[in-house]
């Protein structure tokens, strides 16, 4: 009952096969969307920058969403967005203009992308994440409920530099990435983290500022009591290496 | 203004006597409305699960919702909740699948429920509360802004071990419940906390990570001078003891 | 494409010259909106009280929006409120009743403001703000995302004091002022603070508990090396100094 038809689209609108659209949704002009992708109900999609406003010569960028995407209810999503394949979104999303995402991406309820940013393949992004202008993710990254990437070193200012995360990186909730800090490969950011100085590979970092504790190898699962990461040998479930498992998977790339 | 009949139902509804369903709300299948509620404009009540988008056989959820509650706009519920009498929510609030909530609960504003968790009576979740899975709460439990129960305790990973909070705990703003804790009953968790041991019965802690710094029975009032906790002593409104007082009305439990 | 004149309008409603009205909006009844404005599509103005539901007498508020103010979409805007000139807000703001807000300030996407709390001018609210009820903000305070006022001292109580900020203040991400704080002018709260003490004017305090680091005064930009604030001297983009710089701005007032 999702799906009667009550949707409106735009000018030079692109659907591909086998594609839903909710009701009430609205795809504003010069956009894409892959083949077999949903887009649920009271979704906006392509929504027109600010200039859209003021701006008599307004011209609305190229939106793109890949195939077999699920955006769920009530995400707004600006145009200037390129999506790769197997996107997800929660309820009531908002991602501003200009990022670049890559495939097997999710962003999580509520979440807001402020724009300008990349993510590279399978990044998670769960509820309530906000990812400030010029941020810039890798593969693998997961980012956890209420976790805020800044980018404006003496607030207020005109600069604005994005914090990075390298691949395979778990951002814990509630933790604030200071503006141009550099997390590396394999790095778990613990729970409530302010973190001011750049962290290593394979570091824990906890606390305020947030300081390494431990090499992540060194940290046990509370189930088995052996070491848990680096997690792609623990963790497989929508993975690419789900099948194969990790070693093997990794040796084909 | 708010209700001009511009509502959609599904199959198996149930409304009771005295609701008023807002405009453009969809109520989906197999769910109950008890009498004198009211659901504000622009709701979902039933959502259905992420099966319903691949399972061609999808089936739906019982969804009950208990007599006079006041669900406000634009929130959305999963199917499969229950809700005891005079339930309330906020705002843009989402519910997902399999929660059991007891009465005279409320869910504030933009406050995001991960589903399959237990909440006890006169639970008070504030604006923008995140509830992980697999959380329990007791009765007269307050949670305030911002806080967040988490579940896996090496993210990622397949474990999900919620939070527990005894009767009459306040977690207060900003706080992180960490996987697994078990909070005791009429305890005070500071603002800003990070909690990752078991919290005793009657102890306010704060920090992070979050220490036990004294008593509760200790703090004082800052108006009045005088100790002010165990607080169902002090405040009663909205309380089931607010004509006989915290005494009388517990010693008829 | 947004502006198809299928909104609703209450009684009593003053709408200005030039004022744009969004689809699915609806403006309830005693509002009046300032020439040159824009209300975008879903929006609610004049969201009306609690006692709505409850009470048969129910005498609506008069809520004012100010000239050339741009009000994004799926903002609920209480009854009561009133804004002076220029102001935005984001996408699915909350604004409970009975707040004052001076010209020129803006609220961003999903803040939550609880209401009966004061704002001077050019005040700007970044994303997800959680302004509890009896707040007090000065001209040009700058709040930044995830930031908490609150204003119970031992919750649960009657007691709600809100905290105070002064003119030219930057309250950064993740921090929470706790109930009754004041913090003075040109004050810089870092990055997830806990401030359970006043501040003092051109302060910058960090930590939980939030303690004075040092005078903003000695803060340097990492870009030149040279001291950044008071940041009126260094950032001007829509500040009302941004032509004549802020000492011969300041000269005049």
């Amino acid at each position: 009952m999702k799906f009667n038809n009550k949707y409106t689209l735009g000018k030079n609108v692109t659907v591909g096969n086998n594609v839903k659209i909710g009701d009430r949704t609205i795809i504003y002009d010069n956009v894409t969307i892959g083949d077999n992708s949903v887009i649920s109900n009271d979704c906006v999609i392509g929504e027109p920058l600010n200039s859209y406003y003021t701006d008599e010569q307004y011209i609305q960028p190229i939106t793109e969403i890949g195939e077999e995407s699920l955006i769920r209810s009530h995400t707004i999503i600006y145009a200037g967005n390129r999506f790769g394949s197997r996107f997800q979104s929660g309820h009531r999303v908002t991602i501003r203009e200009n990022c670049i995402f890559g495939h097997s991406c999710s962003v999580g309820t509520v979440s807001d992308i402020q724009g300008y940013s990349q993510f590279g393949n399978y990044c998670r992004l769960h509820s309530n994440v906000h990812i400030g202008m010029n941020s810039k993710l890798g593969d693998f990254v997961f980012v956890y409920p209420y976790v805020v990437f800044t980018n404006d070193p003496t607030p207020p200012s005109e600069s604005c530099v994005g914090p990075q995360v390298g691949n395979y990186s778990q951002i814990a909730t509630m933790s604030v990435l200071l503006p141009g800090v550099k997390v590396g490969e394999h790095a778990l950011v613990g729970a409530g983290s302010i973190v001011s100085r750049d962290v290593p590979d394979y570091s824990l970092v906890v606390g305020n500022p947030a300081k390494k504790i431990k090499d992540v190898r060194d940290v046990k699962s509370r189930e088995t009591g052996e070491s848990y990461y680096p997690w792609p040998h623990r963790f497989s479930r929508g993975m690419p290496w789900s099948e194969e498992g990790f070693e093997e998977w990794k040796k084909n790339q």
